[in-house]
């Protein structure tokens, strides 16, 4: 289907129904080789966060193989990529009681599912959970890279020791994982250089300790969009987990880890009204269909609910979807501009770039495919919400 | 299912999978008598809106009558509850002339479908597919109240008649619709009252100008859920659309709409870890569960993604999702507030407000739905989302 040769769907960016997700392969490909080529020469394993896609056509493009490594956030991933013949899945969310039993499930149908925690209260229910089915459970320990979320801390010598002494009584320390969540709002490549050494040196500091405690911590994991694209060294690192760079978005583009023409998805508009006097184009893509995230607002350029580009995925000259209701958007031109609002007919289809490609895939059913510069839907991949 | 009667699921609060999105009936149906007495008193129909509960089962419990009336945002819902038997649907979003199709082919199915529109243009291309398919699709005109969204103003007689004449050539004049989008920003009950009254004048007005201009415009419609909970008068309003009010939301209440225990929507969410440094507990709803809507940022108390409260529902004193990645949900103590943050232990079940019912419930594929007080689970609705 993604390689042109498949029989043509019937429908163009032109007559398919409004508003729908656009997903540009070419640009996409672009991303994945892009990531793939600078890990080959890091020397470090990709193991792709399938939780941007959330569609098994999309992670065959993104995968180093059809069997993973792959990391997913919720157990529902984890399900039908395991179903899709992911085998190597880790659950980097930490994990709570009532899901064990689904991870359970995975793994007796062979699926090497990892899970993540960062408590001896944690490690104790896993440890019992795995003597219980007699099947030891690999756990990731979460570090804290940078005070973002969860994790702990990289020198706490005394929690690591105890959480991986309380999984050792029946589940098994499988290593350690940290995420530099800061690195979002880094902005500048010396500021993503430092998120992304900090991040590696977080993660391999907490696997001496652990190792120098005589456990054994084969994977030492990082992962983010941003620290993949500009982590100079990532020794003792194994493996990086990333998600958006497979699609991109405006939040990626303001600070600096990709072009606006690199963004691989889009949504699809059709203008539904006018309001001259106030200099308004109406469309029928409001935050239903762009998600309520308004990741750029923080930004120095704030793009609004995203930034407006013609059919063919060329941006309008500071043309923003600056509001929205939950079906109605509303385009208008950037604040500060000079430029002048373009004569666009009830009718016309626009392409507008997300905020947060994670966010706006979730309001979203599937991908329409396209080639770059070509309005043919060539496939149409189906993606899946939910726990 | 909704009356008790049906087979138990065998699922409670305690056990389902979390996260996922919980329905207090008995909150909803307070809300829903709450307003068709209100509207009963005042001599107008209800028209709700189904774009918030995008679910079957609870538009049943909403609707005045299994026929309708009710009021779309998109053509799938209109397809979804015709299919449901749903046959009196007001569709409120601009129409444009891809969607046309699908209109008359429900229309061609018996359901009587009015549109709506606000240009000569859009009236033109209505008319002329309607002699096309020897059906005059009824059309609304949008008038602009409050100057927040889409419409012609209200005393523009020039463009109401035009619009009017055109679609007089093979369509027709259903009436007006008006939406005071900006009650969504006044607080207290004068300024939500003074928001009611110029929504009601400005449709009134409109429709006065086409009568005097000899056109019929039998419907006179306005809606939002705060004008419809503060007009004081109605005359010459034919009917009411409203959507949140079903459920209601904190935005809703931070205006002054509804009381916090008025609220019939929740997220039910596990913790699966603490960081006690920083006075945070983890959930496992971040904001795929809650969405990224942060409504209530710039209310006079701002909710961060949500207020948490126990499993029966009653709110934790001053505890807040104070911030959201995908999957982790942050939990605080309100900023500047002296609570202690209660210990909660990694497995705890809480249930979480949102700031938006329309955009949490599109996050969730069903509604588990509860009696108030109760954790049993007496019945799954499914939710429908996408276009």
């Amino acid at each position: 289907m993604t390689q042109g040769d498949a029989p043509a769907i019937d429908q163009s960016l032109q007559t398919v129904g409004t508003p729908c997700l656009v997903l540009d392969q070419d640009r996409m490909q672009r991303n994945v080789m892009r990531l793939r080529d600078r890990l080959d020469r890091l020397g470090v394993q990709l193991r792709p966060h399938l939780k941007t896609a959330k569609s098994v056509d999309a992670a065959r493009q993104v995968m180093t193989s059809p069997s993973g490594p792959a990391t997913v956030s919720t157990l529902k991933e984890a399900e039908r990529f395991a179903s899709a013949g992911v085998t190597d899945l880790i659950y980097a969310v930490g994990i709570s009681p009532d899901k064990i039993e689904r991870v359970l499930a995975l793994r007796a149908a062979g699926i090497d599912l990892a899970i993540t925690l960062d408590t001896v209260e944690q490690a104790r229910m896993v440890a019992h959970a795995s003597r219980a089915a007699g099947d030891a459970i690999p756990a990731l320990i979460e570090i804290d890279c940078d005070g973002h979320r969860s994790g702990v801390l990289p020198d706490d010598r005394l929690h690591l020791v105890a959480i991986a002494e309380a999984l050792g009584n029946g589940a098994s320390l499988r290593g350690v994982l940290t995420h530099a969540g800061d690195s979002y709002n880094a902005i500048g490549d010396d500021a993503l250089r430092a998120c992304a050494e900090v991040e590696r040196v977080s993660v391999v500091q907490a696997a001496t300790i652990l190792r120098e405690a005589g456990f054994a911590c084969p994977v030492v994991s990082v992962g983010s969009t941003p620290t993949a694209h500009f982590a100079e060294k990532l020794d003792g690192v194994t493996e990086m987990r990333a998600g958006v760079f497979v699609f991109f978005d405006l939040v990626m583009a303001g600070i600096g880890v990709c072009a606006i023409d690199d963004i691989a998805v889009s949504v699809l508009a059709t203008v539904i009204g006018h309001q001259p006097d106030k200099g308004w184009i109406l469309v029928d893509a409001g935050w239903m269909a762009m998600s309520r995230d308004r990741g750029t607002a923080k930004q120095a350029i704030d793009q609004g609910y995203g930034l407006v580009c013609d059919v063919d995925g060329r941006p309008l000259e500071d043309l923003i979807l600056s509001d929205a209701n939950q079906e109605h958007g509303i385009i208008t031109v950037r604040r500060g501009s000079t430029a002048a609002l373009p004569d666009l007919p009830i009718g016309t289809r626009l392409r507008i770039l997300p905020n947060h490609a994670c966010a706006t895939g979730a309001q979203h059913d599937s991908y329409h495919v396209v080639r770059s510069g070509s309005d043919r839907i060539d496939a149409i991949w189906p993606r899946f919400s939910g726990w």
